[in-house]
């Protein structure tokens, strides 16, 4: 029996090193395609167009909202961010585990659309280590930073609408730990309607 | 932060091998700790006292229940099968993550009592597999085999309420299995209360 792709919803608050943690997953296990949201936020520098994000206009994102195209979106910190449906879709038909890195409202929005999504939260060993972690970034002002800090006490209350909690003590064995989970999340009665279906049906046919 | 050890409830049908496969799990890793239940059927050739089961009269069964000395207790084909409540308790306590094998009656009840128990359902690769181990087994009659699968179809019914689902196909690869779905378990955020408190109280400090 073919097995179904999950749609793996990945938050954490900014700073925790989500991303890095993504691409670690992607690169190391088969099966993962990650899922590139679109924003009308500003390119930090390094992040090129179409890999860490698509970058457009508020213009360009509202007129894809109209269409319906987007699973997800919202704002956060004054910029626009969704999650482009069809490259979804086409990767869970495929079998493949799609990965979306979002944050909570927008995860909770996709498990209304997908109810056997499996959401992750990414945090940091600790509190003082996601500001250490925020200020050697470097690219961001004090403000900038404080408000991230203050966002993060505000998704710290959703953490137990997520599945599984995952600490990203080290990036390694925190890709192999998240791993597992998803293999375990496979597991889940509510991603195996087929295979039940077709042990009760063998098991009326013995009666 | 002391980990706390999980209930978990392994359920399954009748000639899944669930025994084996506990005995195994306990014997390669670490942290577990295997509930031995009470119950008043007759032991199978083997079968050892207060090993697989302590086997006790219907009146010392009924006395137990009365002093609330077990925690869930069911009567299965004619015979009642009940946890002894203290013993679990103790290895909760130390950390252990405690087995308890018992079927889809006690194991919702569990549930009721322990909400962070964890439910898993033992499966075989298919159901004519499950009628050729019972028939192997050569200790049961052919109307008692005939009792299980058809108590196999009802208690397919509950699969959906159990937490994991795990198919018996391979001995150690199936231990491994329930293993990494137990350390998955201990990702929850519900059973990391504690954790997420802490983190809580470390991000307002830092606001």
């Amino acid at each position: 029996m073919k097995r179904k792709g999950i749609l793996i919803v990945v938050s954490g608050f900014s700073g925790t090193g989500k991303g890095t943690l993504m691409k670690e997953l992607v690169r190391t296990y088969d099966n993962y395609a990650l899922s590139v949201s679109m924003t009308t936020r500003k390119p930090r520098p390094g992040e090129e167009e179409g890999k860490e994000y698509f970058f457009v206009s508020e213009e360009e994102f509202i007129k894809k909202v109209r269409e319906d195209g987007l699973v997800e979106y919202a704002n956060y910190c004054g910029n626009f961010y969704g999650t482009p449906r069809e490259y979804v879709e086409r990767q869970l038909e495929k079998g493949k585990d799609v990965i979306l890195e979002i944050e909570i409202q927008g995860a909770l929005k996709v498990r209304e659309k997908f109810p056997t999504a499996l959401l992750m939260f990414v945090m940091p060993p600790n509190a003082a280590e996601l500001k250490k972690r925020l200020e050697g970034r470097g690219t961001e002002s004090e403000a900038v930073i404080a408000e991230r800090i203050s966002r993060a006490a505000v998704e710290a209350e959703g953490i137990e609408k997520y599945d599984f909690l995952v600490i990203n003590d080290n990036l390694e064995e925190c890709t192999a730990r998240m791993h597992a989970l998803v293999q375990a999340a496979h597991s889940m009665p509510v991603r195996n309607p087929e295979l039940i279906d077709e042990m009760r049906r063998q098991l009326e046919a013995l009666r």
